[in-house]
């Protein structure tokens, strides 16, 4: 069975059928939810028929997704998701927290979270028999289209701004994408691509633009849920920390709860925080104005993947924290340097876009937003490996000697 | 139960019980090989109790690891292994191979085979309360080591040469490893850890030297046996294409086959290619020249992870060819890159080291060493986000342009 039965405007509230859109709304540009049939799911499906499930990845989740079964099995498309939960024993020390979990997205096959919507838009693009998916990405999004339709045998087509991390575009280019470096910043870049993909009807997968990213995205709340709030008997509800650029990942997840309330499957809805990095930080500061009017800003932060003038999901990402008893926080690019640093100290490598999340439990922590009964859950984003500069700068040099064992001893102290 | 019951001389012979060594063989200096108690396994374990176990990391071996149970669950470091199979349809038909797969261990929680090797040692280290482990890495071993460390809260000090990939190095000292760049090359620092570790009593977990990495990279083996051999009901021996630089990683899996073997729950060996660089070939050479006898190579390739003048687990290495049907292959840094860009095109990236392998199957075909009903099985030792420079030499520039429509149709020729 396939769920998917129509849109809602997440503006004008406006219903669409499958048929009678494709992006955003018709009528107000608004981005669209997109609806699954919850009452046939209710019917057909029990939260066991999941917890059963004998795949360990996104496609467990495949009854509440609005696509049909998709092929590629022996594939990284097949392997997106069922990322690991941490439990940092010293992290959780030094917050003075009970209960702290930390999910790694960068354990995605492309290292970043975005594996999750890519896997789900080139599925989409199969069934409507779309031949080109094409993107703007700051990098992570990117590399997950790329590598999703290398592992799918899909046509891809890129925007990036010229200024993305190397180590990001080379990842595109690997996964035999075309990619194209626009002399200009993100906005730039996600115009274009928009443009491009309704001039030579290319499937566009932009964030907060194409519904279905939001219904990748949505997997990781599953995962939550099944790894985290189920076998645990959460007394109170889990506090989920989530980095936000664009807004799409927040949203997406914040649906995939909604998704589960629905189904009766999940008794409490979590609270969820969105954490901005102060140079980018235009939906926080809606939340600050108590508004749902979302300005652009001129965004300016080392965190390169949340690094966006005007948020393409801005509202619904705001009220991912407004519904949920949750809140918005900004944290300094320092703060999240000192993250990765924290982070790692666990064995956990984090780009500066993921660090913040961190980051902003810390501050939240600090200002007395989360208590020390609260349980709290950490999502990372991607794998520090994608910006390792900004890595660099996280921790002191390494120390250079010469090789023999007076240089060592004297380095020591010994 | 513990099945660790002393070790053997992979040169001499000779046996030691568990106190009697720590690291290669007190009489000539051979790399020890673990012995565990095959007899005691077989009485107690079938294969359906690894089969069925709710672990999908290596720790679901454990029974037949010469380890205790370790704790740190929750962390990265119990993540380890059980990393993907593919089955890449384009390659296979480039290729004309009935049967390929591709296990992508650079999807291990620091992105490389090493982490296996690792995270044993670090047990290891806890059991016999040695409170610093130290190694020799030109980057992935050195990561894996600072990263299981890290998530189990040991202190790690690691020796890279000065010459490291940056990402590499970032990475350690994000885990919270004390790092020493090494004026000099990887063998200097090799030495120079060996020294540090009689100075200052340190537990060295060198490649090649520590005898328990090897246990830890048997556990592909038998993940390989698990996740290939035993659903497929081949009816040929699997051919295992494996890169090679000091030669531990092949000599693990080979002992990890051996083990099954000797347990009786293997029937037939699988035959184990090793693939070396052309400008890193010391064991190949051995092979080619039909003796035992590893002479050192002034090692010269971009494949960082394999580039090496003495293998420090050549005889092993080469015997894993030899003793199985076999064979060494070299191959030049253009085929790597070139491997680099053909696992791009299915969503797998690859670094040189790892990419080695492919180049070296498809010599290996093109020279009719590996036949079209010849089942096959690359592993890939490690992502290409430790190397991004040498993935940009694989591919072409991106195209850079205006951001504007017309910009793209004439890039486009449209």
């Amino acid at each position: 069975m396939v769920s998917f039965i129509g849109y809602q405007c997440s503006v004008c509230g406006a219903n669409y059928s499958p048929n009678e859109a494709i992006y955003t709304c018709p009528k107000d540009g608004g981005n669209l939810d997109v609806q699954i049939d919850i009452e046939k799911i209710k019917d057909q499906y029990q939260p066991e028929d999941i917890k059963n499930s004998s795949i360990f990845s996104i496609w467990r989740y495949l009854p509440l997704l609005p696509i049909k079964e998709p092929s590629y099995k022996e594939t990284p498309f097949w392997a997106v998701g069922w990322t690991p939960v941490y439990s940092p024993e010293v992290l959780k020390n030094e917050l003075n927290l009970e209960k702290l979990w930390i999910k790694d997205d960068g354990r995605n096959p492309t290292a970043s979270f975005k594996d999750r919507a890519s896997a789900v838009v080139v599925a989409r693009a199969k069934e409507i028999g779309a031949e080109i998916i094409v993107t703007a990405s700051t990098g992570n999004a990117g590399a997950a289209l790329a590598g999703m339709a290398a592992a799918a045998n899909h046509r891809a087509v890129i925007f990036a701004p010229k200024t993305a991390p190397s180590a990001k575009v080379a990842q595109l280019l690997v996964f035999g994408a075309q990619v194209f470096l626009v002399d200009g910043n993100y906005d730039q870049a996600f115009d274009l691509s928009v443009q491009a993909s309704n001039e030579f009807r290319w499937y566009c997968r932009n964030t907060g633009y194409n519904p279905f990213t939001a219904e990748g995205k949505k997997t990781a709340a599953f995962e939550i849920w099944e790894q985290v709030i189920e076998p645990n008997k959460l007394d109170k509800p889990l506090n989920i920390f989530i980095s936000v650029g664009d807004g799409n990942i927040i949203s997406g997840i914040h649906k995939g709860f909604k998704d589960l309330f629905a189904l009766d499957w999940l008794k409490e809805m979590p609270r969820i925080f969105g954490i901005q990095a102060e140079g980018s930080a235009a939906i926080a500061n809606a939340f600050d104005d108590a508004s749902e009017e979302i300005k652009a800003v001129s965004a300016d932060t080392l965190a390169d993947s949340i690094s966006v003038n005007l948020p393409r999901d801005g509202l619904r990402a705001l009220r991912a924290a407004t519904q949920t008893g949750g809140r918005y926080i900004k944290v300094s690019d320092q703060a999240i340097l000192n993250a990765i640093a924290r982070l790692g100290i666990e064995g956990i490598f984090a780009e500066p876009a993921a660090s913040t999340a961190y980051a902003g439990l810390e501050k939240a922590v600090e200002e007395g937003f989360i208590q020390k009964d609260d349980p709290v859950l950490v999502l990372i984003t991607g794998s520090g490996l994608k910006d390792v500069k900004a890595a660099a700068m996280a921790v002191r040099e390494a120390t250079v000697i010469e090789p023999n064992l007076d240089a060592l001893k004297k380095a020591l102290n010994k």
